[in-house]
């Protein structure tokens, strides 16, 4: 049942072959990393990018603060403001590019802590959106996420998860990494905390855990690679950040498991997907550029 | 009146200047940031360090987190975790050295803010703890404040503020922006969020104008200064910390107003005292190093 004022095209397996062509080796298959392939080639129904709910929306259209913490949080929020301290030439802030919402009752744990602790349930509602500051990246989970696709569009990529790849369940951490990477280049803001959805059937963990396992122990090398990576001035735009990125994890992850080598192989594909399926029309701005 | 299990001792100016001779010169007059005699005579009545109230003490009590964020805030709060992607190296936290408490009703903002927003009030509950990453600084406000001296007392030093100097108003922010760094370096926490207090009776904002307009411009300088500063890898404790800070305020901050060059020899002060009040015993634990 789709809502009034949205609209959906259906792709399936075939359509993205038939679309892609060889370039269909980046999408993954049977995991929730092929859904970024619906931000490939998402519209509304007037041909402009896809919106999401309302919560969502405000924190994209109003500014991020990622350079200085504001203690009463969102300063752009009805009733709040920039505390005394903040420094006003920082009062602008940044445009956002990515809303990154919660969730109540399941938690979204991974397999060990599930495992562990199968009957914890998230009740606690934290009326709060904060920006993630500069320079510290944070665990993005797919299940309620919203971004501009204009700005940062062309860094949410799932990688190669699922059928046939040696992991699964680290296409959200994947593109969450790499977008905070991208954004904290860029001058782009990342927000997290409302909208909550409720999340009521939990995965199984056992299944959870064999599809995890090479994450857990991978991201512990992942994650700092990460947080040094540093992207040179000359990329400008999403697209050239995301493929200096695939050069780097193709140097320094590959010799943690050939895998990498082979996704930083499809990050570069994805690029060249993406800018096929989205020429750059007359007057359009680059990914990565505020209108 | 003072609760069961506290109890005070008063100290007024005179005190003061009797206790620390020429030193006094570092101790505000009639400004807020005197308070901070207070934190380098404290003791409970067993002569150990005051207890604040209780969710300050779980704050403090339990790990900081600053590393990486966990969407789900303080992760070792009842009926919260790590979510899944926060690497298990991290999960041990570090030890918390502050708790930074919030406030409802009237909202902690500078005189231009209260101006032109003299009837907003701050109403949202956020039933949050969260770690304020590393390498991100924050607006520290002394209204509701709690921290373990042991780890970090040498630096929560309120300047040199009030009457005979050019500025108010800007104790708390100057030692919020020295423990942050201090923190960052020796590995520690600071917490921000829960506990709320309720905050009645606002300040006059045509006084509060008068009292920090120059730290109004002057913040747009020392902000950026303690943003880039580094501790050399030698500086162990707090107290080595703080003497390098405070030499390298004299070098880069000086030129901004000669009033820096003072606050910088007050700094040196402070830690001689602090030293003179506060001499190691055997087997006591430098100041930043966890017990």
């Amino acid at each position: 049942k789709v809502p009034p004022g949205f609209d959906y095209e259906l792709y399936n397996r075939n359509d993205i072959n038939k679309i892609l062509g060889p370039k269909a080796s980046c999408i993954s298959f049977k995991d929730s990393a092929c859904r970024c392939f619906g931000y490939m080639v998402a519209k509304d129904p007037s041909g402009k990018a896809v919106n999401a709910l309302e919560q969502h929306i405000k924190n994209l259209l109003c500014p991020s603060t990622p350079f200085f913490f504001n203690t009463l949080y969102d300063p752009f929020r009805e009733g709040a403001d920039f505390v005394r301290g903040y420094p006003f030439s920082l009062r602008e802030g940044v445009p956002t590019a990515v809303s990154h919402g919660l969730w109540l009752n399941i938690p979204d744990y991974d397999a060990p802590t599930q495992l562990v602790k199968p009957l914890e349930r998230n009740t606690r509602f934290v009326d709060a959106v904060l920006t993630i500051p500069k320079g510290t990246l944070f665990p993005m989970c797919g299940m309620n996420l919203a971004f501009d696709r204009d700005l940062i569009g062309p860094a949410m990529y799932f990688g190669l998860m699922g059928d046939g790849q040696p992991i699964g369940r680290y296409d959200d951490m994947w593109a969450g990494w790499c977008i905070k990477v991208i954004c904290d280049h860029l001058g782009l803001g990342v927000k997290t905390g409302l909208p909550y959805i409720y999340h009521s059937k939990a995965s199984n963990p056992f299944v959870n855990l064999r599809k995890e396992y090479k994450g857990i122990f991978w991201q512990e090398e992942i994650i700092p690679f990460f947080q040094q990576a540093v992207l040179p001035k000359d990329c400008t735009t999403v697209q050239k950040c995301y493929v200096e990125l695939a050069k780097q994890v193709k140097e320094k992850l590959s010799k943690v498991d050939p895998y990498f080598d082979k996704l930083a192989d499809a990050m570069v594909t994805w690029i060249k997907a993406w800018d096929e399926l989205n020429p750059p029309t007359a007057g359009s701005v680059p990914n990565g550029k505020a209108a």
